[in-house]
């Protein structure tokens, strides 16, 4: 099969479009064939040698999610069939004509979606669902402050937090992504640029923040949180260090803390996507649900894809089509 | 009624013993004839001007607990008739001939307890229950590592860890408060004066953390965490400020929390006293539940007590007869 392979760590030109065997498959798993590979930004952090798949997971070849046609499934498969179309969450090897995937980490391609921009989908969608709803317990009409507002994640988290029925207030530094974010139902958008946090979402507000940056917001993230308010993070792209101010956090009984996803154990990664389909489904197969692909490379070009997600200009998701 | 008032702010020697009106009575609350009051912490603090009590609250008498008889009760008070014995927490005034509760923060003399030893009661039950069962939903098997084991958070919170079923680590300072804080059963004691607290419990070890320390030990908790452990702040003795490593908490998806009781709106003091009624009372109503007060003053020596509690010279709790 082909495939994009890391050939040394660096920029987007070590990205190689190369012949390589299709995986073999665990009695767990099934073997897709892919139609079209979602680009994370996870994915550029493994090309620059700061982010290693997990042990056990091909090495070399990116990509965290994949859509595509079910074509052969282990002893185990229960959940599914050979030729069904799904989309998956897997831990590597999505940049490729073939991928395997844990039967528990697919999903039905939802209804209203190409099964190529279905590939957009999983990353973002357990990301989300893990962090707000599950880890943040988020209730209706609560205020979110979501960092990263046009991102891959942040237009996943605006949509789901706005359909559910809370208030999403997203992070952008321009006009443009102001209007993508509010086109995808941003309450309030701030361009932090050019504004106080503070200031233009006022002290206390917020019952839940998800955090990408780190660094100095953490303690601007503490004040602007109101009383049992839940601050989480997913990555923390200015810095892991930060001053905690202890008695803040006792005098409005913050809830601190965060998660990786993608060495998470399958059975985890199982219960996840059923609560997805179960919770989640109702609210991306709701019309009002806006496509978040809105950049398509073919496979070998990948390293194009990964020089538009190095650029940050660029909103929504980018998919890779096979 | 006879009553110990804060003079001014300073050494245990401010504590006057004086003649003051018994307090009024709110259409929800019962008036306590007192019969002993708990001495804590955060009285000390009061005491020496870094912990004013509630707005709405008596500013210059201490006292977080007591214990007594109720003998008058407002219009809307049902849940407890005249000549009942209770223990109640209460946001101050405890140290005086009569106090004043809501009804939903007063619960029945435990069986087994004299009605002056459970005066020494709710101030750490409320506090250790709220915290280690419901904040960081302590499971059987868990390990538990507690803050000051020997005073009458650490006594508490000891015997509830350990007649739920998980096991308590308590840090001392001397072999005699590590005899004490075992009797309690402790399923482990470590001197941090003497010993490195990821040496003596491994790292990582921790299922649930409850600590009043702060300051340097911040980061030692996040190391001692096992992944999805809590860390529950209830003071912060050693410093408010810490450094976080926000990579170590979503990597080992830890939750940092913390809380304060004493300015809770009474409803939430009701519901927490009502879990308490049905799942506390089995373990502190359990033959092996030790008493905890080992040091009595008459209400007139309330300096006294103060003067054995800033000594850190004492184990359990202390309390004031009335």
């Amino acid at each position: 099969m082909k495939a994009i392979v890391i050939s040394e760590y660096g920029d987007p030109s070590v990205l190689k479009y190369e012949e390589r065997e299709i995986p073999e498959m665990g009695s767990n798993e099934v073997l897709i064939k892919v139609c079209a590979a979602g680009v994370n930004r996870p994915d550029v952090i493994q090309r620059i040698g700061k982010y290693p798949a997990p042990i056990g997971v091909v090495q070399d070849i990116p990509g965290l999610e994949v859509s595509g046609i079910i074509i052969d499934k282990g002893d185990n498969v229960t959940k599914w069939e050979i030729g069904q179309e799904v989309m998956a969450l897997i831990p590597g090897g999505g940049y490729a004509e073939y991928a395997t995937a844990d039967q528990g980490s697919c999903l039905p391609i939802p209804k209203g979606f190409t099964i190529d921009n279905a590939a957009a989908l999983p990353e973002v969608l357990f990301t989300v669902w893990h962090n707000i709803f599950q880890r943040a317990k988020l209730q209706k009409n609560e205020n979110v402050l979501i960092y990263g507002g046009t991102g891959g994640i942040g237009a996943m988290a605006t949509q789901l937090v706005s359909l559910f029925g809370a208030k999403a207030h997203t992070l952008v530094s321009s006009e443009a992504k102001a209007d993508f974010s509010k086109s995808l139902g941003a309450h309030k958008t701030v361009n932090y640029k050019q504004e106080s946090l503070l200031e233009a979402l006022g002290s206390p507000s917020m019952d839940v923040i998800l955090d990408s940056i780190g660094g100095d917001y953490f303690d601007i993230n503490i004040d602007l949180l109101k009383p049992d308010g839940r601050l989480v993070y997913i990555n923390a792209m200015e810095g892991g260090k930060a001053m905690v101010n202890i008695f803040k956090v006792m005098q409005k009984r913050l809830i601190i803390t965060g998660s990786t996803l993608r060495a998470r154990e399958y059975e985890f990664k199982s219960n996840l996507a059923q609560d997805i389909l179960e919770n989640a489904y109702p609210l991306i197969e709701d019309n009002r649900f806006k496509n978040m692909v809105n950049y398509k490379f073919p496979l070998k070009d990948a390293a194009e894809a990964h020089r538009l997600m190095d650029s940050r200009d660029f909103m929504g998701k980018i998919v890779l089509t096979v």
